[in-house]
């Protein structure tokens, strides 16, 4: 059977032709079941262009919200859109995980709607995966939640906690706050309110304040902030590494000897453009909500698409929502299930 | 006679070795004047490994605040601390302006206390210079003012169009907040309120919300926020900027055709140390104090010290303060110094 993933093949700007052809391409690895949601002619003409197995087929939903929709009232508006009938397949145990590329807001409106919130998290939170000179760093929120309370930046700890035992391995993660400054008085009221809140559960290893030099040097696995602080890093980063590819583009194409040089030092530029480059990333998970979903970036091309794919398919074999669940159990945050049923 | 500046040479994590040399490199300028401040006999040992010129003079100073002190109460506790006297000369119309590397809140509170806050600005603020695309862009407050007021917000835009027009010749700068979509919806309590604040203001080129791909992009001259957020997205700019070299020269070392490559490639290379390279700029300057004061990194090396000299020396030959002064004036924040006599 292997794992079913269904996919939002009508978001994004350049859907649905590179979802699509994202979607053909990660179909290519046959553990993958994909459902390409959406336009059924319209996807069935992008799909035949590519030799799709049986493991690609399609669920039709006639609607799709727009990237520049407000977020709750399309999606009271356009039930039947591809995002929620995706979403819809999830709650419904048909889907693993589902991806979307489309209007972010709306996901996670969807993602929240139709999965429901895990108990003990008030909002979800964006997860993004940093790269780092020991590896890797999970920076949460990403933009989910403008204004967040030092309560919300608890069970972000918690629940990047478990993403990185799920997914990446990790027993005992180190968990910081992203400020600026390592001392403890250093940062602003949310930051100093968190600490005190974040020091105290049994459940964190918590190492203190992170600044953005120490984050990129690999000193925690997890660093959680406010989705307005922790957007405005990632953009600070994707802006300034575009910059640095462009710069170091521009001054390749000045003489035959660097054009020269610039050909020897293939492997060395693909990893820059591999740190810089969204593609590789393939899309944040959207954690605290009960099901896998996986946020790709509007500006998706194929290979970010297959890329969300498998972060989702990866998602849903670590059983990334079971293993949130279980921390938020663990940490006191909510009782567990069977007290529940009392 | 030429540009005086005071130089706090006990300051920094390499001082005062590094901050001697730097001071002596940038002598060189005849036009400078350098006094350096600080432990008279330290000062003069580190000068004799250099041809020093009559345009480098020593004030002493016998007390020096700490890194780790705690910036208010070392500098009620040490009133002949090293940035003070420097500060000191500037308010007494003997230096155009003081550099300090050492710890930055008490070197800013030094210049609040010693130079006074300029009519109509309620705290100062740290102006960056970051590169873009098209060439630099103003980034404040970067770190000064934690948790700002949109008034604040509205302060630092006068304040760094004045600093643009200023040093670099910008008319009509365009000026942005940063936030996390360019929409004007999308953004916190704060940034959506400065925005209304930043539109009815006559003097200001609003262009609305930026985020931090656009401002590498170069879209915006001038760009406020407050000093978490600020201090966040330079920390997170130098992180990555540190990576990437890190990890370019990681793989460069891999094998000899690299290595072939990476000489043939030292003119791209020299550019991206540049952009990642805090030496090459120097030092902030504060904006909002009553004289000419540049915060250079703790961990400032000589050249960057020499061009924070550069940096004090530019502001005051292009009467920085004096700019700033009118802007706020005219912006009608403050009545004008004849309507104050009355």
């Amino acid at each position: 059977m292997g794992i079913v993933i269904a996919v939002d093949a009508m978001g994004g700007d350049k859907a649905p032709a590179e979802i699509v052809k994202g979607a053909a391409l990660a179909a290519k690895d046959k553990r993958y079941q994909i459902v390409l949601v959406g336009d059924e002619e319209k996807i069935r003409a992008e799909l035949d262009r590519y030799q799709g197995g049986p493991n690609l087929t399609i669920v039709s939903a006639p609607e799709v919200i727009d990237m520049h929709e407000a977020p709750a009232a399309a999606l009271r508006r356009k039930r039947r859109c591809s995002m929620a009938v995706a979403a819809g397949l999830v709650r419904d145990g048909k889907a693993g995980g589902f991806v979307s590329a489309g209007n972010s807001g709306a996901c996670m409106a969807s993602a929240a709607v139709y999965l429901g919130m895990l108990p003990g998290v008030e909002r979800p939170a964006i997860a993004a995966v940093l790269p780092t000179r020991q590896g890797s760093c999970i920076l949460l929120d990403g933009g989910a939640v403008v204004d967040c309370s030092p309560e919300m930046l608890l069970q972000f700890a918690i629940m990047g906690n478990a993403y990185a035992a799920a997914l990446f391995g990790k027993t005992n993660p180190k968990v910081g706050i992203l400020s600026i400054g390592e001392e403890e008085m250093k940062g602003n009221n949310l930051t100093k309110a968190s600490a005190a809140l974040l020091r105290s559960a049994p459940s964190i290893n918590f190492i203190g304040n992170i600044e953005g030099t120490s984050l990129y040097q690999g000193e925690a696995d997890v660093v959680v902030c406010d989705g307005f602080v922790g957007n405005v890093f990632l953009k600070a980063s994707e802006g300034l590494a575009e910059l640095i590819v462009w710069s170091l583009r521009q001054s390749l194409k000045r003489s035959l000897v660097t054009k020269f040089g610039a050909l020897c030092l293939r492997p060395a530029w693909r990893s820059l453009k591999r740190l810089s480059d969204y593609a590789e990333y393939g899309g944040a998970p959207l954690l605290g909500v009960g099901g896998v979903c996986i946020i790709a970036h509007g500006r998706s091309n194929a290979l970010a698409l297959a890329n969300a794919i498998r972060a989702a398919g990866d998602a849903a074999t670590a059983d990334l929502v079971g293993g949130i669940r279980n921390g938020l159990e663990e940490s006191g945050l909510v009782k567990p299930c069977k007290a529940k049923a009392v």
